[in-house]
This record gives C-alpha cells, structure tokens and sequence, in this order.
C-alpha cells in the first residue's frame, strides 16, 4: 500500500488517490498498477542525496493505455510523472520531482516500429533501449549505426532524447536526430508532430519540421505529455571509420584544445561530439578511489600527479571519431595530427586494424614487459572506439562507483545499477561558449568549491555543437555516510549557484533544481507555464518536471539511511 | 484614408479602425501611420492572382513601438500583419492572408546589433536584408560567410527564416543557424528564447535550446508573436571553396542524380544544400520567354529540346558548393567527378581561379570565335558561385519575370521588383524523401497538370536536409491578363489537390493556401490553435497565416485588373 499522503506533499487527497488506482486497474487490469512496498523502494531508489518516493506505479503496454491513464489522472487529480527505463542517474533517476505523483513506467512500450535503410532511420517507442537498437541494427547487417551515450546499454534513448542527453557521433547533438513526434498531451489527446499527422505524408520520416508551427521542442525538458514515439534519425555506417585519443601534458593545454576543437567543429572537420575530460574523470572511467586505495577526501595535488604519471594519462585527454569515405578520414587524421604534434600532444588514430594488431601483439609484448602502457591505453580505448560507433558499453558507467565505499560490484560491469547500488551521485552541467577562457573561467570557479567541499573534480567538457561546450562535472560521494551525502548536497548548491550567477547556464539539471530554474530569468517561465496549461489544464504531468517553483521547497523524502 | 471595410471582410468595425489608428499615432507619430492610398497600393502589389489590400500601414521604429502596436491592436480588436520586407514573392509578397489587417512594417528596425567574429554569429533586427548584412561582413574583412538565398539583395534574413526558407551554403538549412529570438508576443509582453531569458548567459548566442522547453519552432509559420530579433550563426570564411554544377544530359538521369546527392548528404560529403533544376528552370533564371521569343502557351517538347541544345544545357542541372581546408576541397572534388564521370554526366569545378583565368581568356575566345557555350556557362556560373558563398544577386530575379509580357525591365538585375512589376508568380513547394522514385512519382502528377492548363513546367529539387528534398515549381504567368490569371490559380489548385493528395505536403504555402492547411490532417492544428491562445488570446497577430479557416472562403480582392 502507498504511504498515507501527508497534507504538505500530496495535492491529491488520499480518496482522490484511491479513486485513481480503481481507474486505472480497471483501465490496465490490476497487475499493471502497483504499490507494493517492495516495488516502490526500486522506484524510489537514487543516487542522490535525497528524492521524493512515487505513490504507485503504473506500467501502460501501449498507447491507449497511456491515453486511459492521462484520463484518469485528469478525472482524479493524481499527477503522473512518466518515465522511459527510469535511470536518469544524477539528476532524479526514476523520481518525480515533487512528492504525491504516480510514477508512468514506459518501460513495456519497446517496439521497434520500423527500421528504414534507405533513408537512415527507426521509429521507437520510449522503451526502447540503446542496447536493444543498437543490437537489432547490428543483426539486420550493421548498415545503420545508432549514436549511444557512455550511460550502457539499459537506458531509453527516448527518455535521454527528452531530456536533450547528448552522445558522441555525429548524430550526437541528438535533438537535431528526432523527426516527429507521437505525444498524449495532458488532454489525454494524440498529437503527432512534424508531418506526421497529415495522413501518408510522404516525407513524415525526413523532414523534422512540418507544416507551420514546429512543436517538437516543447516536448523536451517539459511537462506538456507523454511521448509515445518518437522517429529516430541514423548514421549510414561509413565507409571508413577511426577514433582519435589526444593526451595533453598540461593543465595548461586546456585553452587551446577548446581554441582548436571549436575551429575543427566550424570548419566541418570534426563531425561528432568530441569530449575533452580531465585526469580524474578518465581515472574514474578504470577503476574506483578505492581500487586505487586512495583515503576517503579528495585527493591532493601531489597524490595526483603522482596517479596521473603511473597511469600514463595528461592533464587533459580529448577523444572522438572521424567518419567518412577512407581519404576523407586520412585527410581529417592528418590534420588533427599535424595539429597536436604542433603543440606537443600526444595522438593516437584507432581503427580497427589498429585494435586487431594489438590483439596479436599483446600477448607477447605482455611476455617481454614491453610497451605496457600503450596496451593499457589501447584497451580503454576499446570502449571508446565502440561507444563511438554507438556500441553501448556498461563500462563507462563505473565513474559512478568512484566514491562508493565498496568501490565496483563483484560482476561489474555486466551489474552495473547506480541507484541500486547505492552510488552517490550529483551532476551539474553548465553550458559555456566554446572559448579557451570561458572554460578556464568555469574551472576556477568551481574547482576550488569542490576542494572546499572534500571532493574530487571530475570534469568533461563536450563539442555539443560547433559553438558550444556542456561541462559535465560529478560530485561522486558515498551516500552510504549521511554526513558525506549532506557535504555532497552543499557542494553542489554552492556550484549552482555560483554558474548560475557567473552566467554558465546548465543544459539540463537535476530535479533538485528545478524549483530554482526562474531564477535571474526574465519573462520566460511565466510564457512557458502558459503554454502548459494549453495541453496540460489540469497540471496532471509531472508538476515540477522543468518548472520553477515559486512555493517553499516542499522537502524531500528517502533521504540516506 | 482606408476603403470602408466591408461586414464580411473585416472583423473590426470602422470604428475599432479610427480608434486603433488614433492609438498608434499618439504612440508612433502620426508620420509613422499611414492610410494613404498610393501607398496602399504599394503594399498590396502581389505576384499572386490576387490577395487581401492592407487597411493601413504602421512603421515601428523599435521594439518598445511594436509593444505599443501590439497593445493598440488589443484594446481596439484590429490586427496587425508583420513584415519584415514584405518580398515574399509566389507566396503572398505583402499582403496578409485575410482582409481587414493592418500591416506592421518591421523595415526600418534594421539595426544589425553584434557580430561575433570568435563564435561566428550576428544579431539582427527584422528589417535587416541579405544584402546589407553580407556588406557589412566584407566590409568588416570577409572572415564571416552569410547564407544566401536566391532572391536578391533586398529581401529580409528574418522574414525569409520565419517562413522556413532556405539557402545555399552549409547554412542553408536556415532554422539551424538561429539561435535564440526576440519576440513581442500577441499579449504584448517581450520573450527571449533559449538562453536569453537569464540575464548575461554566456552561452545565448552558441545554444540554441536554453533550458526547458525550447520555444523558437513556435514562431516559425505561426502568428503567435512579432519577432524582433534574431541571433544567426554564420559561417567562418573557409580556407578553400569551390562551385561545382554538373550537367545531367537525359530526363532519366533524375533518379541516379536523387540517389547519389542523397548518399553525398548522408556520409557528409556534402554539407551544403544541391539545387537541381530542370531545363526550363535554368533557362529562365538567364532569359525570358519574350526574349527568347517564345509565344504565350507553354513551350511544346520539341521547342523544348531545340532550347535546351542551344543553351547547351542538359535535361537537368545540379549545382553546389564545397567548403573546408583545400586538401578536403579537393578530396570531395575528386569523389564527385568520378561519380559524375561514371554516369556520362558533365562535371566543373568553378573556383576562384578558374573564373579569373576565364576572364583573361574571354576576350581572345570571343574573337576567335571559340568555346562559346563555355564561356557562356563559366559566366552563368559566375552568379553561382558567389551566391553559393552568400553574396545574394538581382539576377536571379529574372524567372520571375519569365512569361511577363514585357520581359524582363530595362534597367535588370539593377530594378527588380517582381510584385511592383506586375509579374505572376505562383509557388508550390512540396517535400519529399530523398529518392530517384518520389522524385518521378511527383513529377509524374504534377507536370500533366502545368501542361493541360498551359504553363511551362519549371522546377527545381533542393536537399535542405540529408534525406529530403523541397520542390520548388514555379507557375509564372502573364498577371496583366486576366484570363491567363485565372488559370494560373486554376493550375495551382489542381497542382496542389493533388500533391496533398498524393502525400506530398509543402514545406511552406502561399497565402492563398492556409485556408487549406487542416485537410488530411488529424489533431494537429487545434492543439496549434490552444497554444496561439496562450500567446496571442485575442487573436490580433496575423490572424490566417499558417492558420486552417474551417469557416467559407472570405473572397479576395485586389484581382488583376
């Protein structure tokens, strides 16, 4: 049974709930509405410090079951908060933003309603998973490639589409791949977006922006509907691909690596999303703190120069694919490399005779202690070189293990569950102009908060476009120690506020922040809560999803035990 | 004075009309309301059979007049049509899509407000036109490109992106390059879009998305708000550029010319937007029907083909630019020749070179009498190619004026000015997938239809993205003859029953065609509708544009005289 809704965190009352789960049951069939206790703890589950525990749950199997639950929403006042596979880790992974909503599990909708190899694309439903596409495309014969985030293979690519995640390939900035939407706005109606709902448009699959209006952006980062497909645009496979690794030396390279990415995105060279991460981020991607035996604070200067020199790693690492017919690629390669020497970087091409190479070396280079460090490079580059012809891999996900006092779990990474496992984690992602000094700015500003605070600093900094860079920074703690999840929680706020204040606006945020997002904002949200109650009268999904709110905070449950 | 508006045609009654212009001359000045009819004629000018006549002409200096507009329009209940320009040839020039509007002229906002030369991007006022923007960035050293389209200096950046057009260059998928919007919305308020809400965002002018939902696509073919600003990426001035147009001897080279250019897109090959055109499109853009002496009907297939031998020009032309670092100029140049060579097709590579060579060599070929048809391409090539790195042209402007009975003006490409000229232009511009068969399946309904009412069939297909094409068919008719007006609405109406039936849906219509938007179409546009009441209640922006009539034709006025 569902907790009793206490007057301060439910806007529904507790008949209006029942009533509501009486409609539901009958609209899906009882074993598709739950509130088992048992149940509700996996949904409650996060990696961070503390987030409100959904009231029940439902699993709808197909459209017009979602349409039947946005009506019953409607007719009761329970607010649903839909969700695709759920493991948004760090920024709210399964939870609503605000207590007293249902949670809408799209998980059972994961069809792959049409592959299209002529013109590079599928159509999928929120359920759908990276590892599923990326395996169904792998046995129909590879011809169409899928851009894949490092989150692993479980994790919806609808649900990372809708919250503008971003991946690696050229397909990377992955909004600009989404042609059409099929939505149940808050009226429980079905809108299909783009030319989708003019009957047999030709062209519904290839041109994003229909006839008049172009809506698909209001269903991002929103709270309009429920998003019950979505027509996904792929990579034709190349003819020639290869992945480049750049191990920068200094702290100091940083200005000109971004100075020389933002070139190389602007003048067509550089086609994907290349990320640029620090010592400590690629450090987190091998192994945890703890596999390192490194203390329980953050780790000093010394300590980390010292890891860095024994890993083999630079201040600054940057890695992306190039994609194209062969001497495209060579051309590309040559220039990155004339590039890099120049500076006095060290860079590396992958393709995979290289890899196949070092497969038939290795053994023997192993024998003679030769080139050790090269091998080790070579085989962190392996994931790097899947992940960037959009091979998910569980891999990357053990930078979420960093802290975690039991460091990675025995079967890792075929187990990887960061919320399950208790991880803690907070992610805080600003966007800067792609500029050598907005990205030293960004750094000074926050590096020292997170040394104040006991943490290490993680960071990439990602070619979102050719303009831009979203930072991705990780406040990693244990969330197993209350007082570390506490120091964690101020961390962050503090960074928040200072980006915010410096200008360095998140691409996306945390539902921790969500009340907050009005902040230094002029004109906007109110526009934007207008709009809403065009498709959503009643407020029915997911109150609070990318919604500032005036009200007091209205406190978190499932805080760490 | 305006004309009396007549009950049917005007939902405000005179006095709502007095009162409005009493209330915008105490807001703008007197000299900045105008009613007189001369000036009135000028406005209501079209290239179409026929449009609604303005009721009066408003001119706005900056943004805080628009708020002023826009609030008289609301206390009075008469609505306003913004311009930009107004040079929306073949789609309604001026003139709103219903009568009894006011038009706001946005022209004199013409202020280009930042050029960013590190981020590559410029923000500019509605009334800024291709022309003066692409002047200024010379002027300013040339280190910037703009995206050009082909219809001349004098045309709005602004006005031509909120209708969805598109261009030439890499930018030429023009919604791509904005980044972020000013926009007076119909409640008279002031919105920012993207970043520009939060006050010194760092990244507005290089993300385009912002936080939350992203708002630009609804001011895009809507009449949601008055856009005031708009922030456009443009293109670093490459190290090497190069034109290529290949000539495609025989009808049937259509479908492999779709297929390959599709593929060239996909693997990023090409990263600009193909125009390919057919014979008549070619020859219109370099002489008119009279010049040619060509009689009134269309001109018959054999004609056709003596025209074409002539011009030495084949069944289609496809022409493009190349950009980047000359071994990748090179690199893609190489690609497509051999491609181009494999079918029999002709293949050039115009560069700066080229053309200063041909222009040391003109003269002495002239006088040996030698390589004419050449000389005559490379001079025809010479407009493409400065268009294809965004220096807009007049001469483009010639097939409008194809069928015109007095040819093309005494002083062309200086004067041009179609709708002033009393040229007949009607557009219709369907998508389709990027394929040899929905290429011919289009032609094969819509070219009967222009032979059967007497109009040459010109077209042209433009890969505005990698999997679609936008077809432009032009019907150019003889406007001062009424009959032949007649017919020419007769053939578009037929031509576009039966493209809408076929599923091939526009990818921007006319005036005369919103009326028509909701047939086929499910769900869409009354979801459209509730949003436009969110921004605009009392309906005072533009109402009709991108907006379905389910009510009676309302007529037209201003027919050919």
């Amino acid at each position: 049974m569902p907790p009793d809704p206490t007057p301060d965190d439910a806007p529904s009352a507790a008949g209006g709930l029942a009533a509501a789960l009486r409609d539901w049951s009958a609209a899906l069939g009882a074993e598709r509405v739950r509130t088992d206790d048992a149940l509700l703890d996996r949904y409650a589950a996060t990696t961070l410090p503390s987030a409100p525990r959904p009231l029940a749950v439902l699993f709808p199997r197909d459209r017009d079951q979602v349409v039947a639950c946005v009506r019953g929403a409607r007719a009761t006042g329970v607010p649903l908060y839909p969700i695709s596979r759920g493991r948004n880790w760090g920024y709210g992974d399964a939870c609503p933003p605000r207590p007293g909503q249902v949670v809408l599990d799209l998980s059972g909708m994961n069809r792959v309603l049409d592959v299209d190899e002529t013109l590079a694309s599928a159509e999928i439903e929120p359920g759908v998973t990276q590892g599923q596409l990326a395996d169904l495309l792998e046995a129909r014969g590879g011809a169409l490639w899928l851009d894949s985030t490092g989150a692993g293979p479980d994790t919806s690519i609808v649900g990372n589409i809708l919250d503008r995640g971003f991946g690696h390939t050229p397909y990377g900035n992955r909004p600009l791949a989404v042609c059409g939407l099929e939505v149940v706005t808050g009226r429980g109606e079905i809108l299909r977006t783009g030319f989708g709902h003019y009957a047999d448009a030709q062209a519904h699959a290839t041109f994003p922006y229909g006839l008049g209006p172009s809506l698909d952006g209001l269903f991002m980062q929103s709270n309009f509907g429920v998003v019950t497909r979505l027509r996904l645009w792929l990579m034709p496979r190349p003819q020639a691909y290869g992945l480049f690794v750049c191990s920068l030396p200094g702290d100091g390279d940083l200005e000109p690596a971004v100075e020389t990415l933002r070139g190389l995105k602007l003048d067509g060279t550089l086609r994907s999303v290349v990320h640029l991460g620090n010592d400590l981020r690629l450090l987190s991607s091998l192994q945890t703190a703890r596999s390192l035996g490194l203390g329980s604070g953050a780790l000093d200067a010394s300590r980390r120069a010292a890891l860095r020199g024994k890993a083999g790693i630079g201040a600054w690492t940057f890695a992306g694919g190039l994609y194209g017919e062969g001497d495209q690629v060579r051309t590309a390669g040559r220039r990155l490399r004339r590039l890099a020497r120049a500076r006095g970087w060290r860079f590396e091409l992958v393709t995979g005779r290289t890899l196949a190479a070092a497969d038939r070396l290795a053994p023997l280079a192993r024998r003679l202690g030769l080139a050790r460090q090269a091998l080790a490079r070579l085989s962190a580059a392996r994931g790097l070189y899947d992940l960037n012809r959009g091979r998910p891999s569980r891999g990357f996900l053990a930078g979420a293990y960093w802290r975690h006092r039991a460091g990675l779990p025995e079967r890792f990474p075929e187990h990887a569950e960061p919320a399950l496992d208790d991880c803690g984690l907070l992610w805080l992602s600003p966007v800067l102009p792609a500029t050598g000094p907005a990205a030293r700015q960004l750094l000074e500003l926050v590096e020292p908060l997170f040394a104040a605070h006991g943490f290490d600093f993680l960071v990439t900094f990602s070619t979102v476009n050719e303009r831009s860079l979203a930072a991705v920074m990780t406040i990693a703690f244990d969330r197993t120690d209350p007082a570390e999840a506490r120091r964690a929680e101020a961390c962050y706020e503090a960074c928040f506020e200072a980006v915010m204040a410096a200008g360095f606006v998140p691409y996306r945020v945390g539902i921790q922040s969500m009340p907050r997002l009005a902040e230094g904002s002029q004109g906007f949200w109110p526009t934007v809560a207008r709009l809403r109650e065009a498709l959503d009268p009643d407020g029915i999904i997911a109150p609070g999803r990318y919604e500032p709110d005036p009200g007091p905070d209205p406190g978190r449950e499932n805080r760490p035990r």
